[in-house]
């Protein structure tokens, strides 16, 4: 490595170096990432794609002076590298390390917070009229990826500055994919523009890499396809009718590889007097030989051999994602009118195995949550049961939709919400921590909550064969239990055992920590009761007698809004007294699972430390 | 009149009769809706505008086979009338009378429910897609504004659209503004779009009218301006970018008055294999003078004098939202950071002095709830204090961004949360009965409930003033009220008395009906305390002592996450006993707000009653 990318001054290289020395330093920075994240895991393929970019940003801009917002977040690697921090990526993503996303208590540079995506440009727009109102005349850029693009409120954004004619550069960056391959009739248009351009075969840095893959399958061969299109060299140009209709002035494409013209169409864009839309052409996964061959998988990665590009340690056991889409591909199998709508997430929330089973009954609406539920509304109410999987946290954006085109029309739609509860390292914008408060209020809505796999299959099947609408939520990661295997799901609650002393009301897969917290009560000589919270609302009342002192709800939601509430509610006249353990009232940091649960009183000991506090 | 709306078959009329006689039957549907609407209220402005076009859908299409949606569903009072249901015109929006919105158990030709705009276009996509899999051959058409436009959710559902080149029309009924004027790019494109066409003049039946309005303003005459626009005649041309770049074939655009024409230009878009967007040009109001005139002021009116286009009755004292909007326009004067922001709902929320005094401080995002909250979020990181009027149940859509923009970066953003709790004769998909749940989950916002106006306005300066995110709500109607003038708003609630047997904690305006209930409490001989609860969240302690034997919490919200769940929880030791009064676990209809208090048990009676029940 020619740069010491912990010691040197890194922005000041940005400024003076020469585009030979701005290319090194590229490689070491590759070189790095691709070492620190093979240790720690971590959103590898988006960073390796725009290192360039992210030099010419700093090489042009004044940071944090000039305001540099990048979407989603887990694209700011190079961004913090650049700034100082990479010494942290050590710690990447460990509890009370680095963050993986922006965070401005982590550097002035950080001048937004991003985790869900699309939200830069309205953010970058509020900042560039701050500063016009403020008469002060600072630079704001937003780095978007062309998936983000997929979601409406860029529109919305878009709307605003082209009619405002704000002072405010958007890069685009263009690498043809969001998390997964992108889908919509915009994605087709760049497709458009990138093939109308001439290109340079010659520059290709994986050419001969592609040679070397196996053709395994038609995704694949379609990642393939891509990633040929990618290497065309572009000239700037002024395409770009979408854009540039909505008042924006479009530049590009050019080559995310070529630091020079970034430089160079980057200034002239941040010099003309109005929005502007420069069009960036990047790889995900550029310069390393696995992440380019399999973007989707390097997506975000745990750790892995970055010899063989496999992951380091395999998982233990079949995840939740994993046991829903079988189970889902199964029984669409049986019923002709299941329908499974992603929304850009079809990998991770396990729907491949139905794609690749009922491909015409599936659907990859983007990065648009509100469409998918508004479009599974419409599907329903023709008699279709749509199953619609988005994670927890991200469901959050079609609040409003749940509430009034599903509950409204009570229409059978089953939510399965991944990723509910403590996601772990992805951290404070991923925790699925409010879905039970959020979903509770809704009328007619139906929640269940799977202790593990098992319980989840037989729920989604219990599911599809109700009516109105139903949400299942479950964790990220293992679903195997012991627990519960010979204990059907018959639409309520398990009573696992009484116990007079205290009864533990253990909601989801909140069932493993109480019942080794009941084992810790038991050697203390209290009698304890358990059971299986599996149906949240309509609250069952199947707890057993109740015969004991003390009522424990334990749940990996909220307290606020969440089961423990919904039960105090309900028993307001009652001659027990309540213990209600759940996340407080605070955004939760990222981190391990087992340390977060001993960090915010969710692991066994807290659980039966609070207990005994009652008792 | 010619047609007997009420007792004609006026679906075979629309397939069987002249044009001649469609224009007759036009005219006689306006003149039903002047008379009907001038004694109830309701949304009268943009049904006048489509009468026309509502006629030429049912002569093209067979519905209900045929499936017609119409966005915001305010809109459909023709529709209704086409379909039977004219005779429901004397009760409409009146307790168990007929809805203002599309209701499925109203009639079969009510194929999608739409109270909250811009879905139409996802929930026609779901339905095309479905009836696309089951090898059916139906029309899909969606209805939708120009206005709805500017939300993001149409633009991911056209992406999917276009991607997929699913059969399915989209009427865009253009009348160059939405509630208020549009604002935009892509309104101003769509306004090159008319402007680039040949008109008559001689169509103008407004243009006599024209001349006889005094000039009274900029907004007016900016009104006046857009609406000779509306007179162009236009051709049938392929014009419109934006949309064919997405995929979708452009019609239009066509005289909205014209039935013939857009019979014709319907007829081949729905013959058209693939999306198609057919752009018709009408006029708000159309063919009443006044509410071509004020067209702002007739989108949704109480009973008026047809005559004179006044409202019946003076509304009894200023609203809440004059005195937000008056308030925020007097601390403007002294702070240069405060900053408004508005989602096509500037006027509605009381915000027209602010803009006329502060015009480069006021922001009309359109209705782009989402991208409002997160430019907030983007202001607030430079310093500036946005103060965001948005109505309760439409926040809902912006739930995500207030959690991850504004929550989780702690930004002082300030929320006026217009008709919370009961909003009356809109019914369903606007009562805004969810804001205190979907708020008391979120970490660190503040949540303040003001019980008049007086309150309202002390606790938008001391909001102003405070950190951190903070949201007031209020509900629509008169801010008048006694029993506070003396006590100012000092950040806590207010202990208006003691009372041995019962304690009252009245969230907000429920105060008035608490007090009343109070006055029957003592008329039986209770000793009876009442607390204004002013602050929901932090949970305020400001009781008093309770030393009652009962404590009966009272909110207009939905029990479950209200107010009453937060008392529950964190008062779960006591020694008294707790009557939770709010909003039952189900969707309220539509209908004056004292009979909807009687019906769910949140009038005098019915507080009295519950409280006397557990003393």
């Amino acid at each position: 490595m020619k740069y010491d990318l912990i010691n040197d001054d890194l922005l000041n290289i940005c400024k003076t170096a020469s585009t030979e020395e701005l290319e090194e330093l590229s490689s070491d920075i590759r070189e790095f990432l691709i070492d620190k994240v093979s240790k720690t895991g971590g959103h590898i393929a988006s960073n390796l794609g725009i290192v360039e970019l992210s030099i010419a940003l700093m090489r042009v801009f004044d940071s944090p002076r000039d305001k540099i917002i990048y979407d989603v977040g887990h694209q700011s690697y190079v961004h913090k590298i650049l700034t100082g921090r990479a010494s942290g990526f050590d710690s990447l993503r460990k509890f009370k390390g680095m963050s993986g996303f922006p965070k401005s208590r982590e550097s002035e540079h950080d001048v937004y917070e991003t985790g869900h995506s699309s939200t830069s440009v309205s953010a970058a727009y509020g900042m560039a009229v701050a500063r016009d109102l403020a008469g002060d005349d600072y630079q704001v850029t937003a780095v978007i990826g062309d998936g983000s693009f997929t979601s409406g409120i860029v529109y919305e954004a878009l709307n605003n500055i082209g009619a405002n004619q704000t002072n405010i550069n958007i890069i685009l960056n263009d690498n043809g994919m969001s998390i997964a391959h992108n889908v919509g009739a915009l994605n087709k248009y760049l497709d458009k523009i990138r093939s109308s351009k001439k290109y340079d075969d010659a520059k290709s840095s994986v050419k001969t890499a592609l040679n070397k893959v196996p053709v395994v399958g038609g995704t694949i061969r379609k990642g393939l396809k891509n990633s040929k299109e990618k290497l065309k060299y572009s000239v700037i140009t002024t395409e770009g009718h979408i854009i540039e209709s909505l008042g924006i002035k479009y530049f590009g494409p050019v080559d995310g590889y070529n630091i020079n013209d970034m430089v160079n169409i980057i200034k002239a864009a941040s010099e003309y007097d109005g929005p502007t839309l420069i069009h960036v052409l990047t790889l995900k996964g550029k310069g390393y030989y696995w992440s380019e061959m399999y973007p989707r998988k390097f997506h975000g990665i745990s750790a892995f051999d970055p010899e063989t590009g496999e992951p380091l340690s395999s998982g233990g056991g079949a995840s939740f994602s994993k046991v829903f889409g079988d189970t889902l591909t199964e029984l669409a199998f049986k019923d002709d009118k299941i329908v499974a709508i992603a929304a850009a997430m079809g990998t991770a929330t396990g729907l491949l195995p139905f794609y690749d089973a009922h491909t015409d009954r599936y659907f990859d609406v983007g990065i648009a949550e509100e469409h998918a539920v508004v479009f599974a509304a419409g599907m329903a109410k023709q008699g279709y049961k749509p199953v619609v999987a988005i994670y927890s946290s991200f469901l959050q954006r079609a609040f409003d939709y749940l509430i009034e085109d599903i509950a409204l029309q009570n229409l059978h739609v089953v939510f399965a919400l991944d990723r509910a509860g403590l996601v772990g390292a992805d951290g404070e914008t991923h925790h699925g921590q409010f879905d039970l408060s959020y979903l509770n209020m809704i009328p007619g809505m139906t929640i269940l909550t799977p202790a593990d796999g098992n319980q989840l299959s037989e729920m989604l099947e219990f599911a599809i064969e109700m009516e109105g609408p139903v949400a299942i939520r479950y964790p990220r990661g293992s679903s195997e239990g012991e627990h519960l295997r010979l204990r059907k799901f018959r639409g309520s609650n398990n009573v696992i055992n009484e116990g007079k002393d205290v009864t533990i009301l253990a909601a989801g897969t909140m069932l493993d920590e109480s019942i080794k917290a009941s084992e810790i009560l038991k050697s203390k000589g209290y009698d304890v009761g358990i059971v299986n919270v599996a149906v949240v609302k309509p609250l069952d009342t199947s707890w057993g007698s109740i015969g004991s002192r003390v009522v424990a709800t334990v749940e990996d939601n909220a307290l606020i809004g969440g089961f423990g509430e919904l039960f105090n509610s309900e028993y307001k006249d009652r001659d027990y007294e309540i213990v209600n353990i759940g996340i407080p009232d605070s955004f939760i940091e990222h981190g391990d699972i087992p340390s977060l649960r001993s960090e915010y009183g969710l692991d066994a000991n807290s659980i039966a430390e609070k207990i005994i506090e009652k008792l």
